[in-house]
């Protein structure tokens, strides 16, 4: 392609509207456009690079037993009526009527319609397992879209749906998934992990995230250095951790006035924070709960919420404090909590002699024992894992990192075929309710995510099997008549080799077509100027690390193919 | 891939949802189903046709220097308002509000965005012609979505705007355009016409319709036998035809009792209708208007809407009727009608000593003379296109036929540009309005159009270029082993060439498998029986045809190859 007649208008300034580097950068290499909040248009280089992932993610499917189809983005309310999700969905679903008055949604997933799909069609354990997937756009109506492609209105998904007999044909379909996932981000050239995750709302037992690892992730992910574990930080689960046993002594009262959080309290009695006890005041379902965790720890609230199986889990308001605690906030404790639901977390139940709140003003408590002094409902993993916890597996170092989430894979189980009666005849001619799984790729989030992962002060920097182009050849000075037929050369050999290169053909000055060439991030740049050409010289620079090569014309071709391969 | 493996339920009943034979194939084929009135899923088997059609229309565009990009489904209302389409568009528009209540569609065409988008980015004459396109879904609410996918509410569109300097530019687009479509149509074995067609509502100078050929298409084309003539009969235009000379006579009135109709009078006084004058009172925004046609020829309510440059056009009440003739209805005349407009088609104006009526209840007159005895504000071709008429442009002979419109070109001109404030800068610094064109393919209802022309009783009948698998082996027993032996090693033998095959895998009746094999159309099915086996033979019949042939084992890849490029 001749860079003239791409629509690819690149800006100098940063667009204002941007927030994170994957829409600065898109927006400034002509590579997509706001149409609305939350709402974009891929311009052509965006749009070659979303084919080339889609056609990686289709290819991984198919070799999976998946088989596309297409779904309708427009679906009728009766289906999210039945499952009970048109009301839970709330604002963030997209709904329309039609002249009629017949309400739709926008399509945000699609279990709904592919169950109500495959109930009608499929009778016998003969016709299973399906593994159906598309790739379209979804809708979810964000309160704040924001971040540009990564939490959009409007956003293209593949979503494939497993059907399985059993519980054993879904783990059959949720790891060849889990393979085809691993593919996929590995063909697309990206550093990733699949960690396990929490499986929220949309309900399932297991289920992992694929994460491109990124500092500007909105994730926190953790994962050992020894073995495969992997987690989201909302699910790592936290060994026990056993402090050295010493002499238990007794319960003794202190006076510390305004003495509130763990850092004052530590301070002013001098022992560390994990000496203490933080002892937090929830509302679950409106009823009061207490959680304690060691004074150094954070509660993980997925946790909590998971192990109550409550809808709701808020904070409680200093009134409720004070009503359960009999004490303004800052000075509650375990002991004598008796009308109380009481949870605590492993590692607080550990610690020896510790400090708590007394839930009288000003004062707290030493030589607090766990067993002793105070007793639980449960002990249990409530907090979030930490620096100096070691992997739950198998003990080994853990390394924090930040992630993108561009994939999910989830068991489903029996919830949506229960909730749309979608059942089949087995062998034995008994009805069961299919078994099923979803699987989720982000594949316009996946773009972002990859130059969020690859980029530098001038621009992106595309890994080779997803750049919109391979190399762009840029002739210094398209006046002088050399230049132009040597670059036309070089352009015209490497496409018939089936290098996908641009030929910069404008007349501009070579700073520009540089500045532009490092923005639009080709993996190659080749430059043509008189020495080039005098010399019979291919002088190639690749974008992610500077490196500058020279090949003889005569053989440039094969250097070029083989450079791609490498980096 | 084994058919025990695709999802392709087909049906044995005609479902009584569908009207049209696409529809009732696609159904029972298992391509398609319903999901809400004028939405669809499409199923796998339906999705490998939409995908090859769509890569035919993509690397067609792309030779003619489109480039694809990708624009919002869900559009913001300002852009519509600012061209005054979002109240035009009436109740077609599906319209939602986002949670903060503002307003958006869901396109049903992209003039707006794209032109908007070009805008903000499109500054000088350098940067033009720009031909951008996309594939994605268009949204219609229909009063009475039918005919399944021929006129669904959610359905699948390639809409392709161009950009140019000026009228020369945009013609060189346009004819680019044409050819491309001719291209794209031709390459999907499909017999077409491109026709002239009126531009309508949309706007602009010219527009061609591509109609695939078939006898249950909507539209009625006419085209000539000697040159590439070819229009809609909405468009075609009508050569005068003039009567031979005779002796003008001079009027006389007779009583024609109750005798209202052309039929009744032309029998009545023993005349042919071609003798008689058809007088048709209008109403042309509230005012009306008198056309005169020849009674054996019809209005063609287009052509007049379009001379009158009108918005509404309808035929007069009664009581207009009586106003503007004063006569009851049958018995109008052109003759003394002074006080209102009157057009006279080219046709009757040649008629000597016509009929037609006096303005008086029960008579007409005889010996009418266009010219002596009324006249007209203009003698123009105000008809529709007729058994008998010539070639307008080479007078050839002329066939008519019914089309499915699968395609359309538009030469847009300024009329976005302008209404969107869309220009550039020419050569010399002057600012200039973008001219701009349209051009659109129905993805989805090419496919069905392909069953409209392609099927008998038995199902469809895929033109290969489209076909969802080129070959399906059918064992006639899978409990044979022979049989199941051969029939993989030639489904092997297939797929390692490149042609693409199913395997009917399933224990079911011979029978069965070649039912569904007629009615998912495979343009060649393999029957493995157990002489083929012994033979070592491999038996093909050809879909289209209902041939037979045998090809030894030996080379019957090859031999499948030519069959398949032949047919």
């Amino acid at each position: 392609m001749r860079f003239s007649e791409v629509f690819a208008p690149t800006l100098r300034e940063v667009p204002a509207e941007a927030e994170v580097v994957s829409h600065k950068l898109m927006l400034r290499a002509g590579m997509m456009r706001k149409a609305a909040s939350g709402v974009y248009t891929y311009m052509p280089l965006a749009w070659r690079v979303l084919k080339k992932i889609t056609q990686i993610v289709r290819e991984e499917m198919d070799i999976k037993g998946g088989q596309e189809l297409m779904l309708p983005i427009m679906q009728p309310a009766e289906i999210w009526q039945e499952t009970g999700r048109w009301d839970v969905y709330g604002d963030e679903m997209f709904r329309l009527k039609d002249r009629h008055g017949r309400e739709f949604c926008l399509g945000p997933t699609h279990e709904e319609i592919i169950t109500t799909l495959v109930k009608g069609d499929v009778r016998s354990y003969r016709q299973l397992p399906l593994r159906l997937y598309q790739i379209q756009n979804k809708y979810r109506d964000e309160i704040r879209p924001r971040f540009g492609l990564m939490r959009g209105r409007e956003f293209i998904m593949k979503d494939l749906y497993s059907f399985d007999r059993d519980e054993a044909g879904l783990d059959t379909s949720y790891s060849k998934m889990y393979d085809a996932y691993t593919q996929v981000f590995s063909r697309c050239g990206l550093q990733f992990r699949p960690v396990e995750a929490d499986s929220g709302a949309i309900g399932g037992s297991s289920t992992h995230e694929f994460m491109v690892l990124a500092e500007s992730g909105e994730a926190a992910v953790v994962y050992c250095l020894d073995c495969d574990y992997a987690a989201n930080t909302e699910k790592a689960e936290c060994l026990p951790v056993s402090d050295p046993k010493t002499t238990l002594l007794s319960m003794e009262e202190v006076v510390t006035p305004e003495q509130r959080t763990i850092e004052q309290v530590a301070e002013f009695l001098r022992v560390t924070p994990a000496q203490c006890l933080k002892t937090l005041v929830y509302v679950a379902d409106e009823k009061p709960l207490v959680v304690v965790i060691r004074g150094d720890h954070e509660v993980n609230e997925i946790k909590l919420k998971n192990y109550l199986k409550c809808i709701q889990l808020e904070m409680a308001s200093p009134e409720t404090v004070e009503m359960v605690t009999g004490a303004p906030m800052g000075f509650a404790g375990p002991v004598g909590l008796v009308k109380t639901r009481i949870l605590v977390d492993h590692a607080a139940a550990e610690v020896q002699n510790a400090v708590c709140g007394a839930n009288k003003s000003g004062t707290h408590i030493l030589n607090v024992n766990y067993g002793q002094d105070y007793k639980a409902s449960a002990v249990l993993d409530l907090r979030e894992i930490t620096t100096g916890d070691r992997c739950p597996r198998c003990s080994g170092e853990l390394k924090f990192a930040r992630g993108i989430e561009v994939g999910q894979v989830f068991k489903l189980g029996i919830k949506y075929s229960k909730a749309l009666d979608c059942k089949y005849l087995d062998e034995t001619g008994k009805e069961k309710p299919i078994v099923m799984g979803c699987y989720g790729i982000g594949v316009s989030r996946t773009m972002a995510a990859a130059i969020e992962q690859n980029n530098d002060a001038n621009g992106i920097i595309w890994p080779v099997p997803i750049a919109p182009y391979h190399v762009v050849v840029v002739p210094v000075s398209v006046k002088d008549q050399l230049q132009r037929e040597f670059a036309e050369k070089v352009y015209q050999a490497l496409q018939a080799a089936g290098v996908e290169t641009v030929l910069d053909d404008r007349d501009e000055r070579p700073g520009v077509k540089f500045k532009d060439a490092d923005l639009i991030g080709y993996p190659l740049r080749i430059t043509v100027g008189a020495k080039c050409v005098a010399e019979n010289v291919v002088e190639v620079k690749v974008r992610r690390t500077g490196e500058e090569l020279k090949f003889e014309l005569v053989d440039f071709v094969a250097n070029i193919k083989d450079l791609l391969n490498k980096i």
